[in-house]
């Protein structure tokens, strides 16, 4: 099993009453990132009370274990491309963040998890292919679907046009250190949107 | 003299041939950044030969002193809104971000500054407040030109839209993991800027 489908595996809403060892080892892991403490081999065996040779079965390496667990409680939704498209887009970059982010996914974490990436290009990667590019899939789906309407140009690169809509939360975040929740940040972000969308429409 | 006024002073391309006080501080300050070092008045006091004294009467706190130097090296250019707005805004996205980011500035203090300020929100707003807010003032004047002129909408809001435009950049940089002179990644950012730029148009 590859880290990749073993963090898919694990990344719904269910998690068993008796954690099992790849829990352990992800608890584990996370505690120590969240200590700012480096992650070894040796520190998650002895913080997880798993063996070394089931952290090995299960990882092939320490940047696959850290790229798992800092997405660890984050779930992948589902984009509906019923109905108004634009909404459905605009629900998951606002309302549904806190669905997207997972609610055991606090702003701490997002950080951390964005100061280790920018210190390490290998989890950087790694993070990108197994799950950033996956949580993508939802939109860029959506966003086939308005091309497909005729809703948006027949030759818009959808994505660079995530790339531009996700560019904007992340500006506010990376950049401007501004929160979602405020008012005046959440109302720039929706004025940049709908600029990006007119760009985006037939 | 603020932190702002002073980094304002040492931004530009000259640097003196006999660094004075500030500039000692600054290298030694880099040293210790550069080598994952904690930034400490000690430490600052001990790797320039600078006293003390010297360091408080520039830098009122340590995140100022942090923010400045991870800004050295970098200019703020000028943007030429007298031709083909379009191109100078490009320009300055691609062809100018050697000019942007200085030539002292490379990929790798770029990492290391986000890495710093996703790890203290003070020094993220420090940062945002001394160095990227002055350095957007360019294109935000730019952008404020072509609104006057009827190129783009009359109810732009030209602060949300340099967002999206950068936010294409920083997306690139900050989640993928990709570089801006790789081919592919070059051609992605045109056309999200393309669909941005659309959306500007009146």
């Amino acid at each position: 099993m590859t880290a990749t489908q073993g963090a898919g595996r694990r990344s719904g809403p269910g998690r068993p009453p008796e954690p099992g060892h790849d829990e352990k080892i992800i608890q584990a892991t996370l505690r120590l990132i969240d200590q700012g403490k480096p992650v070894t081999v040796n520190a998650v065996v002895t913080g997880s009370g798993v063996s070394r040779a089931a952290v090995y079965r299960r990882w092939s390496s320490l940047t696959d274990l850290v790229s798992d667990a800092l997405d660890h409680g984050r779930a992948i939704p589902e984009v509906d491309v019923s109905g108004d498209l634009r909404q459905a887009v605009l629900e998951m970059l606002f309302e549904r963040q806190e669905e997207a982010r997972g609610v055991t996914y606090p702003q701490r974490r997002f950080r951390k998890r964005l100061e280790l990436v920018m210190s390490d290009q290998e989890l950087q990667w790694a993070y990108w292919t197994s799950h950033v590019s996956r949580r993508r899939r939802g939109m860029i789906e959506a966003l086939r679907a308005g091309v497909d309407r005729g809703e948006f140009r027949a030759d818009l690169d959808v994505e660079a046009a995530l790339d531009a809509l996700l560019g904007v939360i992340y500006y506010q975040l990376v950049v401007r250190g501004a929160s979602l929740s405020d008012r005046e940040t959440e109302l720039r972000c929706r004025h940049a949107l709908d600029t990006i969308w007119r760009g985006m429409q037939a």
